[in-house]
């Protein structure tokens, strides 16, 4: 089965609470934004976004099964069940939905984590993850501002916003989103 | 040639500013001091905060011609200069100064970054560096009280402090103290 566009948020949209929803509308239509802005595909981003969260609310023993399917993924099982969901969203985009694409797989899948070496489409649906209009933490309108202008300051502020509330809370931080935060700041180095 | 105690105080004292052995000479009085009240042998707590520093003011071509004689290091290189004296300081003691003891030597080598599965010594003579009685940065004095306590608590708050500062900075966090904070906050969660 081939899913349309409005098939797809059926079906996801099926699978969380309407306020989730909502969070997964807001980044829709900032991830477009964000996209025409800085140069990604619109409609990439559009399906990214549709999907990105499609397993958030899946019970945790869902989320292991199919991590623990993917022999690779094992060492996200031992990190917070938060950053399970990417993964398995990604995995699910593909298997359960048909899609193909390997830039917009990625983008689901390092949605929350971010990565080395992110894509401008990656990059695109982990900033629109952040700043959607829905979303309210410290610091959120000071990397609206800074997206603006530059996507790589407005994700390298995201993420030092993760990784300082995880600090000040005493959580586990995922060693990858600070090699990602590094990632960024070389490339603003770089190009400085 | 076989360094004493006093051999190795002249051969490291010399190879920097006064006010740096004054640093140093905190580190021992502080490492002994933890040594003995968790635990760790303070002779070897000794030895490693006397050699500690030792390559701190070498020229920057001498660390890294001598990290890239060693293969395994060259992901060090990859990151702030600033680090490099550990890994070289304990390669100089064993090669220069005839220290064979595993402990004392993975004690040099991480006393700035820590490491996952930090050992006893590891641990006191990381958290002398932060707290000896010459330090004085935000948030010393809590690690100071903390340290009356728990090596764990107060090892995670400097590390947590240093993660803080080079965040509030923009500058690369190097993933292994990531690492070696996650760990450490296991061990506390394990032991609570």
């Amino acid at each position: 089965m081939v899913y349309s566009r409005e098939d797809l948020i059926e079906a996801v949209s099926s699978q969380m609470p309407a306020k989730r929803w909502e969070h997964t509308k807001g980044v829709m239509e900032t991830a477009v934004i964000l996209a025409n802005r800085f140069g990604a595909d619109p409609q990439k981003a559009d399906l990214a976004a549709i999907l990105h969260d499609v397993a958030k609310y899946w019970p945790v023993e869902k989320l292991r099964e199919v991590l623990e399917e993917q022999g690779e993924s094992s060492e996200l099982l031992q990190y917070d069940k938060q950053l399970w969901h990417a993964e398995v969203g990604a995995i699910v985009a593909e298997r359960d939905y048909g899609v193909t694409d390997t830039e917009v797989l990625d983008a689901i899948r390092y949605h929350t984590s971010g990565r080395v070496g992110m894509s401008l489409l990656d990059k695109v649906v982990c900033l629109a993850d952040y700043v959607e209009p829905g979303r309210d933490f410290p610091g959120v309108n000071n990397i609206r501002e800074l997206a603006n202008h530059s996507l790589e300051e407005a994700l390298a502020a995201g993420f030092d916003s993760t990784i300082g509330h995880l600090l000040s809370r005493r959580q586990i931080i995922f060693p990858l989103t600070v090699l990602a935060r590094n990632d960024l700041i070389k490339q603003l180095e770089a190009n400085s």
